[in-house]
């Protein structure tokens, strides 16, 4: 039944959501935290104290003292097991799409002979374009856009060094099938690298047990780390050896103060770091992520398959006849943390619902994107939530002028 | 005359130095900006803002309400002034590793058939690790590591794309003659890409003046933006239309928000861009570069040249015969804002200042490296910290065991 708040109120009990673990304002359901995620509780008095008893108080002293030249390891290793990681595997610097660009030059390098770079057509446009700014390197590679239905033929053939792919689609939450995917790559001897920025801290990430070949992902959204905190990445211990740093900043030099003029990586994942670090953005996702110290990934996913599917299930009961299309799979094994609904005006749809402390996102064209971040959305909030979008759409809310001017939304 | 504090004092009256806008700690002679600047007054406080007004209360609404998305440039627009550079032609991302990758790999891709990065031998060890590591990527380029007396010769090369300069050397504080290095690279058709890490906010820089072609800098030694802020990038206008991002993520593109499968890059600099801005470490930069509003590059320059002169002059006059070499140059026209010294037991040196309240740090295997930040550096500190090097090595302080045990040192 779908029929009451009771009844969403039942499936929280023995959840693993926490909202008090967060500081949500009040009266806001969050369903965004897949574009920029909420701080946890401590995080922004964290931050406070890096910035006056670390930097102000402590100044060049806390390299050592508070430890920031251990904090990106130190962030890597709460990382490794919400991606089914070793702690020495995850490096933790850079952007997503800094990360993303070290790790495919690197293949590319590491894989004479294989000179194709695989990408999916309509997948995260910036994976694309990074992609396609190395192969611009002179001679470096190709890359290959491949329709979504040919992915499993395509990744197959012999010239194919690595495959990039978001295991979640930001515009529909689809959710690759990454065990058949992994297969046809590895018949033909192709990599995989997965952006995970959709996926870690929401869904049942296993890279080792994946078989995975590489992996990146951002910290802003489900891991709640703040505005374009720093990012991370994966290195299947086998490859890491083998793998250069296109980008051999200082931070990936195994003694970084030696000021040696050889560059000798340093072990594992960790090579992939490059400048100094960020430390207040790296300080804030490294007490954002305690939030997970409780939990493991499969809960995680388990909890983010009930909610999506009862979201679905609730906007089929609740606002039929009222213009939405549900645009992302109804198999809950083939979706993320995310349900994502089509609607002509979906724009102002969006901004009447962020009136009513709803707040969702809009992709271009015509998407309602919503995301249900498992640590802190609950049941009774995918209720509210689709009772807000019910009296927006019934009552036209959404066709009020002051909803209708659109600005730059990220 | 040398010979008194008074005589010192005398010398700041009509200064630039404004230590009062600096949270400094209490009692402490702070030589060591070129390293880590310390947060001026008010940038703890906007940092706490950020996190607790904007991400937490804000969330994802922020980088439109709090623009977040316009923070990059209006950073990128205070640094301009002290650079000798149009807003436009300076873009804020990323590390100054990652900036000096993009910048050296898109004119090794514009500048075909010229193959050749000149890095200086004993130049900052990661401008040559980065250039080494682009190098490495299939048959992009070369990289010649060239002696410094040998410069002028080998930039005129007609194989030479760029030359990548250190414009102060981080151990010596050496500066380079600016007019003579760009003469002679163009002379033979290679461009200039000057890392301005220990030069901006401290000396005359003058991008446009100088003729160069490419510049990069960190914002956290002299420009105080905090530990790992992030690096700033300089590209001459004439150039940027014909460069190329090749890390191209979504940020360097001209409409990031419309998810286009095309990689359109922004005008200018901008391109440069790559992922996800950091805005704490941003927020911090911008909010930083605030005390740089009333002064001049040419008025730092002539504060650093003051402040290095006369501790040089102190160290020869107050601590003749006791085992120290001035190993910076005596011209301030070749100098950085610092001053390193020789000494056999510089570690133990360094650390017994800093138990007195007198903090430079150690470079190995023997410089004692004190930087001369002219906003909030006066006179009468460089006489205060002169005295305790006097009394350091006089009484044989650093001979202590506790000064001996040496540590991870950034």
């Amino acid at each position: 039944m779908t029929s009451s708040r009771d009844d969403a109120a039942a499936r929280d009990v023995d959840g693993i959501a926490r909202p008090a673990r967060f500081a949500l304002p009040d009266g806001v359901v969050y369903l965004d935290g897949n574009s920029l995620g909420p701080p946890p509780r401590g995080v922004v008095e964290r931050i406070h104290a890096v910035a006056a008893d670390e930097w102000r108080d402590g100044l060049i002293g806390s390299w050592n003292d508070a430890d920031w030249v251990g904090l990106p390891g130190r962030t890597a290793a709460r990382i490794a097991p919400l991606v089914g990681a070793a702690p020495g595997d995850v490096a933790v610097a850079d952007s997503t799409s800094v990360n993303l660009f070290k790790l495919v030059g690197a293949a590319l390098v590491a894989r004479r002979g294989r000179t194709t770079v695989v990408v999916e057509d309509g997948g995260f446009p910036t994976d694309t374009y990074v992609a396609r700014g190395l192969a611009g390197l002179r001679g470096l590679g190709e890359v290959r856009v491949v329709a979504t239905a040919d992915l499993v033929d395509e990744v197959a053939r012999p010239d194919v060094a690595v495959v990039v792919l978001a295991h979640v689609d930001y515009r529909s939450g689809r959710r690759h099938d990454v065990d058949a995917v992994t297969a046809a790559a590895h018949s033909g001897g192709a990599w995989v690298l997965w952006d995970l920025s959709h996926s870690a801290g929401a869904l049942d990430v296993d890279l080792a047990g994946w078989g995975a070949d590489l992996a990146v992902g951002c910290t802003y959204k489900f891991l709640n780390g703040g505005p374009g905190a720093p990012g991370w990445l994966w290195v299947h211990p086998d490859h890491a050896p083998d793998l250069r740093n296109p980008v051999a900043g200082w931070f990936g030099h195994a003694r970084p103060f030696d000021f040696a003029d050889e560059y000798v990586p340093a072990p594992g994942a960790a090579r992939f770091a490059a400048g100094t670090p960020g430390i207040l953005g790296l300080a804030a996702v490294h007490e954002a992520l305690a939030v997970f110290g409780d939990v493991t990934p499969g809960e995680l996913d388990a909890a983010a398959r009930s909610l999506t599917s009862y979201a679905i299930e609730l906007v089929e009961a609740r606002c039929a006849g009222l213009g939405l299309e549900i645009a992302s799979p109804r198999d809950p094994a083939h979706r993320g943390a995310q349900v994502s609904l089509r609607h002509p005006e979906a724009y102002a749809v969006v901004q009447a619902l962020i009136a009513r402390g709803v707040v969702g996102d809009h992709r271009p064209p015509d998407v309602v994107r919503l995301g249900f971040a498992p640590r802190y959305i609950r049941h009774v909030d995918v209720w509210d939530a689709v009772e807000a979008l019910r009296d927006v759409l019934t009552s036209q809310a959404h066709r009020a002028p002051e909803f209708r001017r659109q600005r730059t939304v990220i």
